[in-house]
């Protein structure tokens, strides 16, 4: 038996600051016509797929940046995108910037079924960097200034046959993220990234360290899930900042089964078997056999770090 | 600054049925010599060290079991581990199979600090394997008959001037065990684990597997909660069953500072610096700014996977 879902990675590069949407959304549509010739039938797009990663940048009145934000989707420029998808029978994921109408703003990707419809909504939960200007940094990451932690948790959706849940970035470092998937049954994550391709406060860390941990956390989320974890990039030198690529796709046992070696607009399409999960979930990740819920109390009870229990 | 521990990891190779605890002792002695030796001042020695791994054998009679237990710690047999251990003034860690005085089981680990006292205790959280005899496994791993689950979760203990917890073997593959030990600011988990090399439920995930995934879930450990992580191996051939090597060291930025290569009674020695936790614990993974605890609820409420929230 297999349930086959044939997924496109869909990395893109550089976005410039004075790159419009509808370039943007051209390009986005250029990768799903090659991910529609290679047989793909949900094609995953990056975080803040429709412009460049703003949060780099200083704001002092933040709603001067609500231009980078979309107050409607799909919206008159991202409808192309959403029209070319329903004639492909594609589904399809990205993330954008959400403004509601009640003026929350929030780190959003969206599952949108071959129809052209919105099934599914994921806002971040967890936002790194800071609020306020950091002289100490190399470069700023201002996510906790413009955006809110998202509202949504982390639900997983019945989606292309499968069960399907969504991440951002910074979400795949944390193995909350995946657990609480894999608790309602997850078969396949996707999730996109903006990731500086240098720690702005320890700049040893280079490319090397940011693409290892990176590999590190999806794989383990993936393995310790019975999984397939769909990553997906914004790459490349935007504005003269730096983001790596390292788009992936790991299979449940924590393998990864194609990386794209390359920091451009691209796609890597891989056919999914849904049934892969089944071997990890019955044995060794069987969780209602081998979780004992009884010792985790600490990891809902603390946020922070506590004192020590021992003794 | 630098807040050193040097540690042992002293691998033991295969301990074959009949042989006896007098004889294992002396091989830790010598062991521990060795880690003297190198200025190791913190020994780690693996899961179920005095013993062979009797769980691979069905019995009927549970209580015929119980010779592989220990009533008393120190025992007799071990008493002159603990002899060496304050001669040196060396701290260690080891497991074995506990017989409480009313009768309970546990698959246990303890801390003995310099003077030999026992200044902690843990007992095994997540057992794998089954209870009734298997006949579609390749070769039985009767945990879940022999132990009851351990009733101490996850504590960590001032040790050595650092923060320091314990997990057993298959504790190890399940992000939980780390996270409730970072949320107490441990800075060395320390674990031992006798691991089958080949997946008896599955006969074509072998040794480069079962390394891949071991190596994983520690590193993901580390790095997700900027811990050092040391991991000790009994490795070998036991009566015919082989187990797996991949005694290793991981720092807290995840990454593999040492490995041993073989299967034989060994010791690795690293001088781990517990202020190399400070970076992530204060960056990246500084929980109390970025963990959403009101996003986290199923993974106390739920054992088992349940329906997927999403719609």
């Amino acid at each position: 038996m297999a349930r086959i879902v044939t997924v496109a990675a869909a990395q893109l590069g550089p976005i410039q600051q004075a790159e419009g949407r509808q370039s943007v959304v051209a390009r986005m549509i250029a990768l799903m016509e090659e991910a529609h010739a290679k047989g793909a039938t949900f094609i995953v797009y990056p975080e803040l797929a429709l412009t460049t990663f703003f949060p780099r940048w200083y704001e002092e009145d933040r709603s001067k940046m609500d231009h980078w934000f979309e107050a409607a989707m799909p919206s008159a420029a991202t409808q192309p995108l959403f029209d070319k998808a329903r004639a492909f029978g594609m589904a399809m994921s990205f993330g954008y910037a959400e403004l509601t109408p009640d003026g929350h703003h929030f780190n959003s990707s969206i599952l949108v079924d071959r129809n052209g419809t919105i099934v599914g909504k994921y806002r971040k939960t967890h936002l790194p960097g800071h609020v306020e200007f950091d002289t100490e940094r190399s470069h700023q990451h201002l996510e906790k200034r413009y955006f809110e932690p998202g509202d949504t948790g982390f639900p997983v959706w019945n989606f292309e046959g499968g069960l399907m849940g969504m991440a951002i970035c910074n979400d795949r470092r944390w193995p909350e993220t995946y657990r609480v998937m894999g608790l309602q049954g997850v078969e396949m994550v996707v999730l996109g990234f903006n990731t500086p391709s240098v720690n702005s406060q320890r700049g040893a860390e280079g490319l090397d360290d940011r693409l290892f941990h990176h590999r590190l956390s999806c794989q383990a989320g993936a393995y310790q899930n019975a999984t397939w974890v769909v990553a997906v990039a914004k790459a490349g030198t935007e504005d003269g900042n730096h983001l790596m690529g390292g788009t992936l796709i790991v299979d449940p046992n924590g393998k990864i089964v194609g990386e794209l070696d390359h920091e451009d607009d691209g796609v890597l399409v891989h056919a999914c078997d849904l049934d892969d999960t089944v071997f990890g979930k019955e044995t060794i990740f069987d969780f209602k056999r081998h979780r004992r819920t009884e010792h985790y109390g600490l990891i809902t009870e603390r946020t922070g770090v506590g004192a020590p229990l021992g003794r």
